[in-house]
C-alpha cells in the first residue's frame, strides 16, 4: 500500500469536516459480544466449526459489515475497542483489521480504542502499528490503518512522543487517557498532587502535548478520553485543554445522558465525540428499543437508537451553544 | 483446548521452583527488530513475497524458535513484547501466539510484555484474550495462553480487578506497572500526593491487591513491574511490597548492571526476575561479542551473553545473600 500523503489535513480538520456533513459528533463503538449478536448472523456461519476462534471471528465480522452499512448514513465515526477482538486471539485481531479496512471504504474515521503505552522504543513500534506504516526492505505496509488512537500517560512524556510524532507524520489523531469513565477513576486520577489533581496535571501536559499539532479550526490533534459518567470534571477539563478534542465514553449504558456532556463541548459546539456501544449496537436487548422491536428487528432498533441519540445531542447543542 | 486445571500451583510458586532448577531469575525479551534478525534466517524466506507482512511474521517465527532452542537450557522465562508483533497486523500477532505455544512446549514459562488497561468490563476480555480462557457456545478457547502478564493501574482498582481474578482462577500471574524504566517515567510517577510519591501509593496498592494471591513461598501472584534504571526506588519499593515478585527491566541496554539490581531482591535471593531483551537476542552486533563472534555466529553470541548475565547476577546474589 502506498505512503499516506502528507498533503492529508490535520486530523481534526478531517473529523471536523465529517461531523459538520453529517451532523453528528456520535462515534459507535463496535464492540463485539458475541452472546448478543443477533441469531440471523451466526447462522449463516453455522454449524459451528470445530474452530470455534475462526467462527468467531467471522461472525463478528459480518456482524460489523451489517452495522457498519446500517450506520453509516447517520454517523462519522467508528471507535472498535480492540480487547473485545483479542478475546479471539490472532484470528480476531484479523477481524478488527478487516472491520477498519471496510469502515474507511465507507468513508469513516475509525479511533482504534487500544489505550496503548509503553517505553519510547515500544510505544514506537505501537505507534506505527496502529496509526503509521511499516517498513520492510522496498515495501511500505500499514499493519492496521486506523485514524486515531487512545493511549495512556502513566508513563510520561517521553512514552507519548513516538505517537505525537507519528501522528504528525500521518495526520492521525491519539486521544490520551485524562480521566476515565469507571468507578474507580479517581482512585489515582484524582490524587491531589500539590494543589492539582493527577488528572488536572495530565490535562495541562495534554495541552501541551498538542500545542504543534493545531489545526486550522483550532483543535489539536493530540485529544483527550475524559468520560461523561464526571460532569463536573469535565467543566474544568474543558477550559485546561480547550485545544484538545474530547473522546466521551460513558453516554448509554455507563449511565450519562445528552444533559451530562454539555460541558465537553466548546463555545462553537465542537470539542467532543460521544460514543456509545452497546446501548446502540445490541439496542433490541434494552428499553424501550426491546418493546418495539425485538432481536429479529435488530436493525431498526439500532437505527432507532442512533437517530434518537443524534437528536437527543443536537436539541442540547442547539438549547446550549444556538 | 481443555480448561487449565485449578490444581496447579499459584504462580509464583511454578516460577520460584523454575527458577530454582535451573539457578537463573532472567527473562529473555522476545522483541523481534527486523533488521536485526540474522540474514541466515532471512534467506530461508527469501525471495521476498508481495505479501511483506507474512514474510516478515515467519521469520520472526524462526527466529523465535531457534531462540528459543538456543536459550531453554539456560533460562526458564521469555518475555514477548507484544507491540513488536502488533506492528506487522495480525499476521504478527499470530506469530506472537505461536511463539507462545513453541516456548510453553519447551517448558518455559511466558509473560507477555501487553501492558494492557481498561474499564472493568474491557479488562476483563483483556484478561480472558491473554491470560484467560473464552467460551463459545460449548467449547472452550484459549486465544493466547500466557502465564503471566503486565497491566498499567492508571485506571484504579475495578480496572484491575478482571486481571487479578482471572489470576487467580487460573493460577497465572500478573505484573503491575509501578515504577517503569524509561527516562521520563518520574513525570507523574514521581509526584508527591500528599507524602508519598505516586508509584509509592500505586505500590501500596499493588500489594493489597495481592493479599489473595500469596503462594506456598510467600510471593503474590500480583507482581509489580519495577525499573532496574532507578535502584533507590527499588530498595523502597522492595519494602512497600514484600510479597511482589518484581518483574525488572533495563538490563542491558538500557544500562542497569547487576549492581544495580541488588536491592529487587529479597533476603531469600528470591522476588525479582531481570530482562534483558537486545542485549541478548542480538549480542552478536554489541561489544565484547560483536568482535569475539559475528552475525554468522550469532547463537554463539546469544548464548554466551547470556551465560554471562547468568552468571554475573548468580555471583552478586551469592555475594549479598549468601
Amino acid at each position: 500500500m502506498p505512503v499516506i500523503s502528507d498533503s492529508r489535513e490535520n486530523f481534526t480538520d478531517q473529523l471536523i469536516t465529517a461531523i459538520r456533513k453529517k451532523n453528528s459528533c456520535v462515534a459507535v463503538g463496535l464492540d463485539p459480544y458475541l452472546t448478543l449478536i443477533p441469531d440471523t448472523i451466526k447462522q449463516k456461519f453455522s454449524p459451528l466449526s470445530k474452530e470455534s476462534l475462526e467462527y468467531t471471528s467471522r461472525v463478528i465480522l459480518e456482524f460489523n459489515i451489517q452495522v457498519i452499512d446500517l450506520i453509516a448514513p447517520f454517523v462519522n465515526i467508528i471507535k472498535p475497542q480492540i480487547a473485545f477482538y483479542e478475546l479471539y486471539g490472532w484470528r480476531g485481531i484479523r477481524t478488527y483489521t478487516e472491520t477498519i479496512r471496510y469502515a474507511k471504504q465507507k468513508g469513516l474515521i475509525v479511533i482504534g480504542d487500544v489505550k496503548r503505552s509503553d517505553v519510547p522504543s515500544t510505544a514506537e513500534a505501537y505507534a506505527n502499528a496502529h496509526i503509521g506504516d511499516v517498513r520492510i526492505d522496498h515495501v511500505t505496509e500499514i499493519p492496521f490503518g486506523a485514524d486515531a488512537i487512545t493511549v495512556n500517560p502513566y508513563l510520561g512524556t517521553d512514552s507519548l512522543l513516538p505517537f505525537i510524532q507519528t501522528a504528525q507524520k500521518h495526520k492521525k489523531g491519539i486521544f490520551v487517557l485524562v480521566k476515565t469513565s469507571n468507578p474507580d477513576s479517581g482512585e489515582f486520577q484524582d490524587l491531589l498532587c500539590g494543589e492539582k489533581k493527577l488528572h488536572e496535571i495530565v490535562a495541562e501536559k495534554t495541552h501541551a502535548w498538542g500545542n504543534d499539532s493545531i489545526g486550522k479550526q483550532g483543535y489539536s490533534a493530540v485529544g483527550a478520553v475524559v468520560g461523561a459518567t464526571y460532569p463536573h470534571e469535565l467543566s474544568i477539563l474543558r477550559r485546561i485543554m480547550p485545544a484538545a478534542y474530547f473522546l466521551v465514553p460513558g453516554y448509554g449504558t455507563q449511565g450519562a445522558t445528552a444533559k451530562d456532556i454539555g460541558y465537553c463541548f466548546n463555545r462553537d459546539g465542537l470539542g467532543a465525540i460521544i460514543n456509545a456501544s452497546r446501548s446502540i449496537l445490541y439496542a433490541y436487548a434494552v428499553s424501550p428499543w426491546k418493546e418495539k422491536y425485538g432481536m429479529q428487528s435488530w436493525k431498526d432498533a439500532t437505527q432507532a437508537a442512533l437517530i434518537k441519540m443524534n437528536e437527543d445531542i443536537r436539541n442540547m447543542l442547539k438549547v446550549t451553544y444556538g
